[in-house]
Parts: C-alpha cells; sequence; structure tokens
C-alpha cells in the first residue's frame, strides 16, 4: 500500500517569516508552494524549491486568490475565466524556479478558499483542472477526496490525487468542517495519526456525526506551520509505516 | 537594412484601461507585455498574448519592481538576488500565457526604474541577465544600445537588442534624459520619425549637447499609450520602409 | 424640493487615471472620495479633497473592500468586524485631507460591492453604520433608498441620506439590477433623467418587471467618468431646477 | 532625570503575527503603531491601540514606505510631495482608532527607510514634519537624536523627541550603522542596557570609531519583537531605575 504526505510551505512574505520548511520536509514526499498570490514571494519560492529539491520531495504549485491580508482564505466573488488566469499565472511563476533548479513540477493544488470553492462549485473545478491541462497534461492534480475537482481533473484527463486531512473533521457530505466551526480541527495527535492511517489503509473516515465515510487517500495533507508540525510529520510517518503503508510522492509513484 | 519596433502593452490593471493595443499592434514587430508586478495583471496578461498572436509580433516578457502605484518608475534599493528572482517569477508568469496559446517567448525587457538601472549599475544588469539566461538561453535580452544590460546579456551568452527610443532625447553618455527633464521627450513626430530613421540606417544621434553619438538600432521603441501612438507608429514604419529598412521581430529574422 | 446631487470621484491610482473630475464637480453637490483601498491613493486624495473644496461640494468618504483589482466590485467573504475596521481606516485616512484643507467631512458611502452587501445584509450595514457613527455622530450615511443601511443608521442615531441612482434599472425589491444583467445600465439620457426627476419629485420608480416602487431620492448618484458624464450632469440639473428642484449637499442644507 | 522608552509594535499583518505586544507593553511609556503600508492592517491597529490603552503608554503613529513586502525597510526613490500626502494619510488612519478609544494621539515617528532618509535628507524630513504639523500641531515628532528631522520638526515649530537606540551602533557622524554591516547590532543585553543609560544620563555614546559623540536621549527605542524583547525591556527598565531616571511618554511629561 502506498500514500503520499503533503504540506503546505513556502507561505512566508518579505519580513514575515512563517512555516517549519526545516523541520517538515524531511517527513513527506510532496510539497506544495505558495506563488504569491495568497502567501509566498519570488524569494521565499526561489529557498523554498531549493529546498524541496534537497529533500527529494514532489513539488507543486499551491496557487490562491489574490488576497496576501486574507491569506487566502477568503472567498472573492470572481468569474471562472478570472481564476483560470489566474492559476496559469501561478503555476508559471513556480515552474520558472523549478526550471532554473532543473526539476519538473509534479503537481497543483490550489490554496485555501480556492480549494474549497473548487472542491463545490463544478466552474471553478473546471477552471483549475483547464488551467493545469493547459499547462501541461502531465501535472497530477491534487483536490479533496470525492470533490467537484477530482472529478474535473478526470474530465480533463488528468492524473488525480484525492486528499484527505489528518488533523480535520469532515461533515456527512464528505466537505471539511469549516474552520470557524469549534470542532473543525483535531488537535489530540493520536487521534489524527489513527484517523489518517485508517483513511489509507481502510479508505474509511468518521464522519461528525457518526456516519461512516468512503474516502480515498492518494495523499494526506498535514500542517507545515509550528514547532509541532515536524513531531507530527513523524509520527504519522512511524504510523504509516507499522501499518506496512510506504510514502511516495504520485509522480515518482506513477511515472 | 532591418530593424524591429517594439512597445510597452498590457499595461492595465484590474478595471483601470491604458494602452492602444489594438492600434498600435499592426504596426509593430515585438511587444513588451507587463507581468503584474508594476503593471498589467493574469488576465491582462492573457489577453494581450491573444492579440499577439493574432498580429504576429514576437512576444517578449516586460518585468519592473514591484511597484503599481509607482508603475514601476521608482527606483527601489533592493539586492541584485532579489532582482534576479524578481525577474524569474514574472518571465515565468508571461511564459504560462504563451504555452496555452503555443507561441514561444522571444525576449525580456526590463521596464522602467529597473531597465534604467540595469542600464548602468553592473551588478543589476547581471543579475537581469542571468534570470533571462537560465530561464532559456535562446531569449533575446532587450536592453539600451550601448548599456551595462547589453554587456551581461553578452557575458551571459544572450543574443542582446539594443535598443533606441525614438521620441527620447539623449544625453552625451549615451543615457536617456530623464522624465524630469523639460527636454526628455520629442513631442514633434517628424523630428522623432528622422531621429529613428537616422538611428537605425546611420548608427547615429545627436545627444542635447550637440555631440554625435554612435548608437546600434536593433529595435527601436514606441509608445503605446495614448491615440497618437498608433498614427506614429504608422508614420516611423513608411519612413522605414521609403529608407529601405525591413521591419521583423529579431526572434523571426535572426532564428 | 431639495436634493443633493453626488458622484464617485477621485478613483485614479498611481499612473492610472481615470474620472472625470473637473468635468462633474461644477455640477453635482456632494462628491465620495475613494479611500485607497478599492481605488484612490494618497496623492489622489489629496488632489480630490483639493477640487471639491474648489468647486464647494460636500465631501464624503468611499470606503470599499481593499481590492484594488477588483475595483471593489467583488464580494469579499469577511466578518462584520474586519469591515468595521476597514470602514474606520478608510474614513480616518480621508480626514486627513480634508483637515489639512480646513473643511469638514460631511458624509460616508461605501463602495461597490460593500455597499450592495449592506443594502441587503443587516450585520455588513450595522458594521458600516457603527464605524461611521464612532467616528463622528454628525456624519451623514448615504446608503440605498430603502436599504439595510438606512435602518442601520438611522438605528445607530445617524443623519441618512437615501440614494437613488438616474441610470441604473431597479428591480422589484427595491435593489438595483445587477451589472451583470443587460438591463442595468440605462443609456438612454433623456430617460435617465426623466426618471430622476420623477423619483426626486414624486418619489416613484417603475421597477424592471413594470411595478411601480416608492422611492425617496435625498441624493441622486451619477457617474462620473466619461466625457458623457458632465454633460450628463448638466442635463440633470437643468431638468432638476425646470421641476423647481434646488440642488444642494444636505450637510450644507440640514446643519 | 526623565527619558521615554518606546518600541515598534502593531506589526503583524493578516495571517502573519509578529511582535511580542503583551510582553513589552508594561514595560515601555511610548508605542509607535504601524499603519498599513509596510505593516500593520486595519485589525491590527485596532487592537494594538486598544492594547496600549489597557497599558496607558503613549500612542504614535509609525508611517512608513508603501512596501509591505520590504517592510519598510528599502529606499523608494520619491517625491517630498508623495511622502507629505502618505504621511498624512497614515497619520489620519491611526488617528481613526484612536478617536474611537477616546485617546489622544501622541506622537509621530517614521518608519525604517523613510526613517533614515528623513534623518540626512532635509527634503524628506520638511515633508514629514509637515506633515504632522498640519495634522495637528501638539502632536511630538520623534527623530533620530541630532537628525535633519529633528532640525525640521523644530523649524515646524513641533515638540521633538530624540531618540536614541539601545541596541544599535553608531556611526562618527551620528547616524547607525546600517543594519547590513556586522557589527549593527548590540546583542550583548549588559552592554545594550548600559550604553542606553550612559546615553540618558550622561548624553555621550561611544561611535564605532572610538569617538566620543554628544547623544540627546529624550527616548529610547527598543526592539518589540522576539522572546527577548520583553527581558531586555524590564532590564533596561530596572537600570534605569537603579540610574534615578523616570520613564514616561513625553506626551504625559510635557502636557
Amino acid at each position: 500500500m502506498k500514500t503520499d504526505l503533503n504540506s503546505d510551505l513556502g507561505e512566508s512574505f518579505g519580513a514575515y517569516v512563517v512555516g517549519n520548511e526545516e523541520g517538515v520536509l524531511p517527513h513527506i514526499s510532496s510539497v506544495n508552494i505558495a506563488c504569491g498570490y495568497h502567501a509566498g514571494d519570488h524569494n521565499v519560492m526561489a529557498r523554498t524549491v531549493e529546498l524541496a529539491v534537497r529533500y527529494g520531495v514532489g513539488i507543486g504549485a499551491h496557487p490562491g486568490y489574490q488576497d496576501l491580508i486574507g491569506f487566502g482564505r477568503r472567498h472573492i466573488d470572481t468569474s471562472a475565466e478570472d481564476i483560470y488566469h489566474a492559476v496559469l499565472y501561478q503555476i508559471g511563476a513556480l515552474q520558472a524556479f523549478c526550471r532554473v533548479r532543473g526539476v519538473p513540477l509534479q503537481h497543483v493544488k490550489p490554496h485555501g478558499a480556492l480549494f474549497n470553492k473548487a472542491a463545490v462549485d463544478a466552474g471553478t473545478a473546471e477552471a483549475v483542472a483547464r488551467a493545469v491541462a493547459d499547462t501541461d497534461r502531465s501535472l497530477i492534480l491534487y483536490g479533496l477526496a470525492g470533490s467537484e475537482l477530482i472529478h474535473a481533473g478526470e474530465k480533463a484527463g488528468l492524473v488525480t490525487a484525492q486528499e484527505v486531512f489528518a488533523d480535520r473533521t469532515y461533515q456527512a457530505d464528505g466537505t471539511l468542517t469549516p474552520r470557524s466551526e469549534p470542532n473543525a480541527i483535531i488537535t489530540n495527535t493520536s487521534t489524527a495519526v489513527a484517523r489518517a492511517v485508517r483513511m489509507v489503509t481502510e479508505g474509511k473516515v468518521t464522519a461528525e456525526d457518526g456516519r461512516e465515510l468512503a474516502i480515498q487517500a492518494d495523499t494526506v495533507c498535514i500542517h507545515g506551520d509550528g514547532d509541532a508540525a515536524a513531531e507530527f510529520a513523524r509520527e504519522l510517518r512511524r504510523a504509516l509505516a507499522e501499518a506496512g503503508v510506504e510514502v511516495a510522492a504520485p509522480g515518482m509513484v506513477k511515472k
């Protein structure tokens, strides 16, 4: 059995430093790098790509809404065409840093409010998938497991990676409990690790209403910020190993 | 005899519309497209690349300082490494729009204060040239004729295009008279056209102190904004034709 | 009978120039000045306040979402507290320019998507009204006639000005037809002028479904951009004069 | 003997959190709050003013260049008029938050590259001082001890506070050693504390070339970021008390 561990990194901006890149990268197989719209800047992107190469992880673009002050977490009411162009732009910008390091871009995963919108809105999902496919049909599209984005990616002929979240709770419809809810985040490490392992090995997760959901865990998202991030990554990695799960970037597994 | 006519276009931003793209593009052979740092946005870039393809002109990235409110015309004191990354980012972003249209990027020309800085500062020139070369060694580097940027491009093994300005005056050292000076701009169309033709055909221009300067006019920059822009482009084109000068994009001529 | 004519001006940004300030200001009695979030910048604000003083019109702050690329026309999903602080900030910034010119701020009118949201969402309306009241209880709050914002302003103890739009059509519920609809804008000048005069003198407007709506026209909004803006302002002013309507800023009328 | 202890706080932005507000505020007498141009945002400003009120410290505006990505530390080549308007805007924005809390603004201190430019460039200094004086002649202008900004403030009729830096070294001309130099920062706490006490009590500091400089320490700037900030503040406060120096905000002392 195989899965991928991914994390959102490269979210520093100018003098603002966030993210535990050096702590988390040794434990994950793929990284989603912010592209300057909701976080990150050209210097941070260069540094993060360099680190990703050093640790041998698959590199992904992490495009978001152009909303630095909101960190890309606020929905902005815009057109599908605007989203298509915004995603193209951000992928292109990150590719520049991959090119000078001589590494390919492996995947694209939308960020925050764009990720959530693309999970449920077919028009947004199609715009994101088309931007990825028009850039390079060999790119892997990461999206919420079972979401509109995964469907749109399949329609566009892309390889997709269905993503699950180790430390987020799920609602009965398979979407994440919004961060505004008190029960959105699982703070107990053992619980989160156990849930993640179960999603990968059994393809199941318990929703907040107690229902059992079938879920495909091609990739597991873990937090990249805070001192606990590296610790959590290490524990999850160990638990997956014990369960006989190999952790590898999908671009390296599937190609 | 041959030369290239280039213009800075794609400088609209959101609801702010500037530039006479449809009027100027029929008359030029290469276009410099703003990349979202000092002007332009992802929608404007998409539209401008589309227009450039329609009119068959060579497409160039026009990276500038990240300074929308200053339109990239103000010097910002930053490091060569920051400039290197900023130029990489902007080129990559524009390449995304070329890729989906199936056209190659032909050249890179820095904008405004970055153009001026790279003309006289070896460190800045080297950073810009290296970003271009590291992206793609077949890209052509546009720079002020006789400038540090041209030297840096040559050192980096790039094909360069020495640029002259039809409606700007020159100082004795070959740099442009700053826009802050009253005599910076040549407003008389016939004078500007005649000077441009002379620069192309004779390789000479008269500086403001009366001195004759030797100048190489691989490409002539003309304004892309205002109603007069199309008219000026047409007149210059006609005058060049009368002088037996062929106008063609360097990427198409030299390859 | 009295009314106020207002226009959104000061929407230029850096090198981007929009708005026919000099053409429109002679014909209106109040001006809404952008505050740097969706349009305008500190230099434009200084210049626009100076022009407003010269033409003797009432000065208003025109706060919007922090969304320059969307010109404040896109809804951004944010909290009431964020809106309260954003409006406070923008009012304060404009007051600085009024203070150095020795003129009072007369009113506040939210812009674009914030105006529309505050018209129908009680929480947003309350946040905007509270920001205005907490700044200065003598400020007049402009809002869509009959909207939640007007109600919130009254509850907050503010003098309100119910606003009607000369060249926009209305839906049966009294809201403006969205700009995305083909019939949103009335392009025929005579029709628009006649409708505006009727709203002021009879308190009635015909909705798109033919229904007659009662409407209170304390202030009429007219466009400030384009060559036609000044012409339209002049015609409306003449028609109002013929109908015996005095045009005056509410801050000057009511105090 | 009296002095003031000030710190730059309120420098968080959106999701980016920096600064040890709760740790430092108990030990200082005045706070410089970023105004949204180089750091800070409307929510951060509201929160920081609220904290400043709670701890009873004098509140100052900390205007900088409009350069979030550079944190206001990069010189931007702009006009004195642009600086005048930018400072007016930022002071006005912060005043809005003081007003709703019912507290006066005590002072203005330019930030980073603007602080450094105003220290040596008479035109910049005059623009800043004029913006402060035009806003409110009772505001206190903070500037580098002995600098052009102090002179400009005096010329403009403002009360000034000459500022010294506890943990920065000085050059022979009285300016700070640039951060790019290895010896710019004094990392040893005892050394920094002793230097600060000597500047306050003896009016002297030793420059990097060994020369003794006369210096007036109306206010001492201490860092507000990092875990060590609160510790340093506490130590300096104790050392000043031992030396018989009272620490108080100048607005409270002098008025």
